[in-house]
């Protein structure tokens, strides 16, 4: 089986007079995700809450919509020890049946871009067919957004030690931690959440905030608004496509929450 | 056309009373990338610098492995003005053909996992089967490495004033830069590098050095390592398979290089 975590090198230490020293490492190991026993995708990863990270990216992915569209989630078996942990079977019912299908004969590249006119304009305006706008007239004041960073960094166990992992944490609208996640792929980490929710059947998150601790992709907007988050906190900047979808889709998004200052970039209007 | 680079927005700024004001926002669009005129993979990107993001891309996905095997790579024509700079046919020649119909038949990740045995340790051992270790007998003093990161940050145009990008330089064994990519994936700032480099004919990079503005993951060493570039460094963390492979593929691997200190996690006796 994989390690889970952080897992310890021997490392040299340079201009410190140091020398050799042992250093904790965050663990990046392959996982195969089959659906209905067929290859789907190989993501990298960090091990653990792989059931998560499954179905969050299945929903990413568009092949799974909710929890009544998956039946097992299970390791396979016929690995040996070392591969063990690192195949992940999910058994999809219904529609998902259906959109699998689609996803494997027809892959998704092909189905954006019938035409020469990929623009993201047309990417967001692809989303939005079939997601709808997230809905949410609540507000939360500005002190509570702020105090979202060290929350999040409090609750990871693994960067404390290696430095290197990404997190992502879901709150709640009194700032208290639902879920949080880490992986070395800060996609990953966004998945882990929102498959978690997805299993527990738990979508949409219509009355909670997820804060990332990096950048803000189009992926990661597409995420949330999948997931029917209707706020995003980063720490770092976003980019111009994150921006658009979160204008078009209804999502609050907040840039460099850093001490008591941010920037809102879209829908400041929950903000008060 | 896309912009490229940076583009304003109109954002809130919280915490500072200083009310709406215009933010420079790192630029992200989707770029397709075609080969013979078949759709092969849609990346998102900072445009900018996009024959080498395909050129680069193409080569760690294992389609192209020299500049003879590339024809033209031409921006598609018939697009819209919006979509007209955002889709790229790629003409491939030689085995490179045979190469792209393998992958088209039957995907990756079918092909690395024939059986239930997916792990990092045989991740790897797929990948060397078909790359020669890098080869390098040369040295570099310790304050060489210290000095890339300020390099590369005062090489990084876009990310002054948007700080959303990341960054990755080419220097030679004097600290001088070859070659700087700015993109908001760090992915596709590596595939800009080598990406050019193999353009301009000049694969392996044995003589020079990879430093990166992040974190260093297993598909950033495998870039690295198929560009034949002996040394990776890195401002923050590596993750442990990235370590694994730096160490089994010949290739000194510096993280948390700040400062006058760094730690090296892989073939230190390169550095004196």
């Amino acid at each position: 089986m994989p390690d889970t975590g952080d897992r310890l090198y021997e490392c040299e230490r340079i201009g410190t007079n140091a020398g050799p020293r042992r250093d904790r490492v965050a663990v990046e190991e392959p996982m195969e995700v089959r659906v209905n026993g067929a290859p789907f995708a190989v993501v990298m990863r960090t091990p653990g809450a792989d059931r998560d990270l499954a179905a969050g990216f299945l929903l990413a992915e568009d092949v799974i919509h909710g929890a009544d569209e998956i039946g097992l989630i299970e390791y396979c078996l016929d690995a040996d020890d070392e591969g063990r942990g690192n195949v992940l079977n999910v058994t999809v019912l219904g529609e998902a049946v259906t959109r699998l299908d689609d996803r494997l004969s027809n892959r998704r590249q092909v189905m954006m871009t019938a035409s020469c006119g990929l623009c993201g304009r047309r990417t967001i305006e692809s989303l939005r067919t079939r997601v709808p706008n997230v809905a949410a007239d609540w507000t939360v004041p500005a002190a509570l957004i702020s105090s979202l960073p060290p929350a999040l960094r409090q609750a990871q166990r693994v960067f404390e030690v290696t430095g290197g992992l990404h997190a992502a944490g879901l709150f709640d609208l009194e700032g208290g931690i639902l879920r949080v996640a880490e992986d070395v792929g800060r996609h990953n980490a966004v998945d882990k959440i929102t498959g978690r929710m997805l299993l527990e059947g738990k979508l949409p998150q219509s009355r909670a905030i997820l804060q990332v601790s990096g950048r803000t992709s189009f992926e990661l907007v597409q995420k949330a608004l999948l997931a029917g988050i209707p706020m995003i906190c980063a720490v770092s900047a976003p980019s111009s496509l994150a921006i658009d979808l979160a204008r078009e889709a209804g999502i609050t998004l907040c840039g460099f929450v850093r001490g008591e200052s941010f920037n809102v970039y879209a829908h400041p209007e929950r903000i008060t």
